[in-house]
């Protein structure tokens, strides 16, 4: 492939980014591409880590901005090669990872080739493994082996947020909820207990459950609780004797992951509660000096407030190394992961000149 | 290997047909001693289809009956080679096939070399691929190509039944049923539909469906309706759009398929209803003349009376062919497919004995 050029505009560099799929675990390319392309820029300092690329100003400024994006998207769902569509709304950019997150990460990128002197200092991210599991993390690998990669006085990570500024986040947990049961031939069906059919209390409970809402820091948090996964069943003649429920819980800043936990055991009282994954949520930290220029930047072009993040996402991993972090990028939050993922062209430029106003003031 | 001897005592034969392991797909061998042997006889019409021999009579008797055992085993547990043990009830032979169903087809081998001349012309079948896909089974494969080689007044199988008549089957149906949602983000579980929690009320109507008990001629049939699987989630963060639960419906026969089916359906009412694998029951049979003569001599030796039989079996594809058949064997049923499988030595000589009395009445 040609190498990617972040001088070109945002629509061809975003569209670059897509047509080069990179599904979690299948980074490597990318990264290359990035990495290749940064370093050729000569004004910024590269590192890399595994598939994550670190680029940095070293300009002896007195803030240090981090901005970050993960290269990774959920797998494609016949959403590829991306495409310029016109939209009732006006014209956008459809195909994965147009919202989750390339659009965001082109914005970045151009960004990082075009201020050469920014008024702060600029670290920019870009990593791998962020649509799996926690651990795999790229992000998270950077804080556990470099952290001093990836601090500074404020972070923003380009997520999707049609272009407002998202505060904090909340946290997630993830549970294996595990029903018993005895196997048996289904032709002496009485001869066992149907794992199951036991299910059915279990799936109840989640049916009948209200997600709490929370205020934190004048921000309002909707929590969540879903099954996305079942298993059960050895054979077609078989009584089952597992079931098992995988349940997501998104949980307000307001709430550790401990705290969350001890809900989620609450609600399933009587039943093996197996935790397979949790985050913790972030408070917004909108009360940084940094954070409110920028509030200031983006509410005097788009007029947007800042709002609470619905998801979680890895400005909590900021926030764990003291950093006060936020979400702000091109793309509806709602139409990531979605088959029919599409970024208004406007809201990659609404970013890009937003960013490079508070970068440069 | 030596030939069989169809004069050894029960025990002899039951363990060397043991001992010649014959997993589902390995039956050549088998098959190719018991044709020797049976052609060895002299006395009947032996006929080869892939690994089912038939062998039969033609006396000009006014009834036919036929006699079948199929020659495949469930694979070998480390229970082979076979044993002679002593059980607290007396002693057996151990290993796989002992219950299903070598000493059946030993007990029909020994009948066969016996009876030069019985009163009721006899054809013995003895078939391959019985514990795997339905569409593989050897008696089905001799319906389908030579029906006149296994037609008759009445069929016995030597399935295991603890030398009691096992009469009919229910039949087995399996569907999926498939509950619709709609795919979103975790973090924004309300803009989706959870498929797994709009399985709830399908699990509750199973849990809450009282299975049938319906007397057919006789018999009590107990009826079955259970989940055997359930999947659904496409990832840990994703809202699941589609959740199908694995019913199989094990159905009196006194019902055909299409009225199974017809009172899933009816359960399920609301929700779309996929079948995957359907297969009759059979009426038990019993009121056949030669079938009353059978029940009797039975009745007299060992004072058990005909009992319904739990599981699905070939006696299904007799019924089809409009020709009666029940089950009657040596071996506990719920010992079948055990590594403990294991068949007392009374069984075989009550198994023997009452085929003998009734064949030569």
């Amino acid at each position: 492939m040609p190498p990617l050029d972040l001088t070109a505009d945002l629509v061809t560099l975003t569209r670059a980014l897509c047509d080069l799929p990179s599904v979690s675990g299948s980074e490597r390319e990318i990264a290359d591409a990035v990495e290749e392309a940064l370093r050729a820029l000569g004004h910024l300092e590269v590192l890399r880590d595994g598939d994550a690329v670190v680029a940095r100003t070293h300009l002896g400024r007195a803030e240090r901005v981090v901005l970050a994006g993960h290269l990774d998207t959920v797998p494609v769902a016949r959403n590829l090669p991306s495409e310029v569509r016109e939209d009732p709304e006006g014209p956008v950019v459809w195909g994965r990872g147009t919202v989750d997150m390339k659009a965001g990460d082109a914005v970045l990128l151009a960004l990082a080739a075009a201020l050469r002197e920014p008024t702060r200092d600029v670290t920019w991210v870009f990593y791998d493994h962020e649509e799996v599991a926690s651990e795999l993390n790229g992000l998270g690998r950077l804080v556990a082996n470099h952290p001093d990669w990836v601090t500074g006085d404020i972070a923003v990570l380009g997520e999707p947020t049609s272009g407002a500024i998202e505060g904090g986040c909340n946290g997630t947990l993830r549970v294996e909820v595990v029903i018993p049961g005895k196997a048996a031939h289904s032709a002496r069906s009485w001869l066992g207990v149907n794992a199951i059919h036991g299910a059915a209390p279990v799936l109840q409970r989640l049916v009948e459950a209200v997600p709490r809402v929370a205020e934190v820091d004048g921000l309002t948090y909707r929590e969540g609780l879903n099954a996305v996964g079942i298993r059960g069943g050895i054979a077609g003649n078989v009584i089952p004797d597992e079931c098992v429920v995988t349940v997501n819980h998104r949980f307000a800043p307001d709430r550790t992951e401990e705290q969350a936990l001890a809900a989620v055991r609450e609600l399933f009282e009587g039943y093996e509660v197996r935790v397979t994954d949790t985050a913790p949520g972030a408070r917004p930290g909108l009360d940084h000096p940094a954070a409110e220029a920028f509030v200031r930047e983006v509410g005097s072009r788009s007029g947007r407030p800042p709002r609470a993040k619905e998801g979680w996402t890895d400005v909590a991993r900021f926030s764990a190394l003291g950093v006060p972090a936020v979400n702000f990028g091109p793309g509806d939050p709602a139409l990531a992961h979605a088959d029919e993922e599409r970024t208004p062209i406007a809201d990659l430029t609404l970013c890009f000149d937003a960013l490079r106003g508070w970068l440069t003031s």
